[in-house]
């Protein structure tokens, strides 16, 4: 079959490869039926991660059909329309119980440390009782692009509310206007934000923001920005902050704009060890929370709301590929010509 | 009158100054019976601050008799024993009313930006309604030592459990066995910590940190303390880390013994712009708290366990002194020959 391997910095190819197959007794081999490409996928696109000589096979985002289950596996048969967390879990484990399926005992992530990506044909899936979720519908339902945020960009916008401790009556800053971010604008608005300031600057972006539910736009950087969220807070900051970058200093701009007591929800993969901002967080009292999220645990929640239409995350798909697209997705996404991309196998 | 000032590292010196007297008309004039030196005013006396040049008024933890207030004091008169929080508020602004007083739009700091110090013979209160709480005792009541603590180093402890999310049943590590370590144990076992680890490494405070209910000591440091912690917690780490220090290495502990999904509560006043452990906070899911603890908001939870004796913070005092004894109370807590030090001016 053909899967999608990075060999390095900006090296993205479509190879043939073996068919992948039941190994352990817990797993399921999915067909793909959608994937997508991540933000995070940009990381080492960029170069900013270590390849293995033999490459890395890319993506973590898909739906699927099941085509084949381990001898253990109970909930799911052949022939079943599933969604595929980023993260495999056990959904038994003392840290799955607690909702923390990212740090499942028995977990791992797909497209690193020698486990299938999703950007391919089909994968195999460790876990897959805890990991996949069976979906009440068929595989052409128009609602499968929200559907496939699921695995990920919008579980994680929802994360980074969560962790900001979004609620109603609350006024939230998104920091990033990437997928992950527009997604958290969906879910501060879901949560009851009052009101949603994006920090942004693409137009494309923006505009679906707030059609998303931003009720205010900043596109200055820095102090310029730190100020003007300021001024459109009566001078106290946001409740809650959700940082959809990673970088430094989004961290600092994140922490700078929350007002004291407030909350920071962090999702974008920080791209440092230390963290900026230390002091004004601690003199402001400011809760520092977040990281990769458990999506799965939030499929419940999320699932109704877009079977029922009243969220449509799948709106931040601007761009469709087939396999042979891939690398050109890779290149539209560095170059900000496309939000995200999804690929149809 | 007399009063304690610091005019450079290691310059403790007690001067004549002018009385203190109304300015305001919602400050009090304050008799200060009690008052204490604080781990956090070792950090200038070690010269990791800067001074202005008239040198710097000490002291931020009091027990008092009102002795004057303003015409717009409402809730004290003339003659009640009060107890002083380190910081003052107003106790009606947007902060404040969410319980975020050390945040108060009005409000500030004893001993810094030319407000009065405690370790005097009196001092000026801003904001007496907000700031000051009436005890109902007598000033020669035994509990004074613990009621005292109620001005700073158990209130902080309390905050460091509070931000540190313990709750019943949970395991708790408590990071630097000073004054705050040790109230710090004191709280997480009022707040039903099931287990509780206490790092430290000094005979005396080992032994009070167990008679307030630790159950394990670490007396490791860095990689061999985190080692241990996880022995200690079935290899998972603790639910919740009280960081009591401040340090950079401490606060990478702090985060390097919290199981995934777990929280630090910082008290300890960072010395660094930047904090390590954000990848390891991050990927673990591990929530950073905490800050100047609001001491005003849990003075009415404290004092009931503290007047019916439940609890008995007031032994983490091992010396007592006059103002001519302060310079020399510093010298040794300093050199650790003394935990906290009480002021009897």
């Amino acid at each position: 079959m053909r899967a999608t391997i990075m060999f390095g910095a900006g090296d993205v190819r479509i190879e043939n490869i073996p068919d992948p197959h039941i190994i352990e007794p817990t797993d399921a081999v999915v067909v793909v039926s959608r994937a997508c490409i991540c933000g995070s996928d940009l990381w080492p696109y960029k170069g900013q991660e270590e390849f293995p000589e033999t490459g890395r096979r890319m993506g973590h985002e898909a739906i699927g059909i099941v085509e084949a289950v381990g001898s253990e596996v109970r909930t799911m048969k052949a022939g079943d329309l599933v969604v595929m967390p980023f993260a495999f879990s056990d959904g038994s484990c003392i840290f799955c119980k607690q909702g923390q399926h990212t740090s499942c005992i028995h977990g791992g992530f797909f497209g690193i440390y020698g486990n299938d990506g999703a950007q391919a044909e089909a994968l195999r899936v460790p876990q897959a009782d805890g990991t996949l979720f069976v979906l009440p519908i068929g595989k052409d339902d128009r609602l499968m692009p929200s559907l496939l945020t699921l695995s990920d960009v919008m579980g994680t916008g929802h994360h980074a509310a969560v962790t900001a401790k979004v609620r109603p009556g609350t006024k939230v800053a998104v920091v990033g206007d990437g997928a992950v971010g527009l997604c958290g604008v969906i879910a501060a608005k879901r949560l009851g934000a009052e009101q949603i300031i994006i920090l942004g600057r693409h137009a494309d972006r923006i505009a679906l923001a707030k059609e998303f539910g931003a009720t205010n736009v900043v596109s200055e950087r820095g102090d310029e920005a730190i100020e003007r969220v300021r001024q459109l807070t009566g001078g106290y900051g946001v409740h809650s902050v959700l940082e959809c970058v990673g970088l430094e200093q989004s961290m600092l701009t994140a922490i700078s704009i929350a007002r004291p007591g407030g909350a920071v929800g962090r999702v974008g993969v920080p791209q440092n060890e230390m963290m900026p901002g230390s002091l004004p967080a601690f003199y402001n009292n400011i809760s520092v929370s977040g990281g990769p999220a458990p999506v799965r645990a939030y499929i419940d929640e999320l699932l109704p709301d877009i079977l029922e239409g009243r969220i449509e995350p799948g709106k931040v798909f601007d761009r469709t590929v087939d396999l042979d697209g891939v690398p050109d997705g890779y290149r539209a996404m560095d170059q900000r010509q496309s939000i995200k991309v999804m690929v149809e196998p």
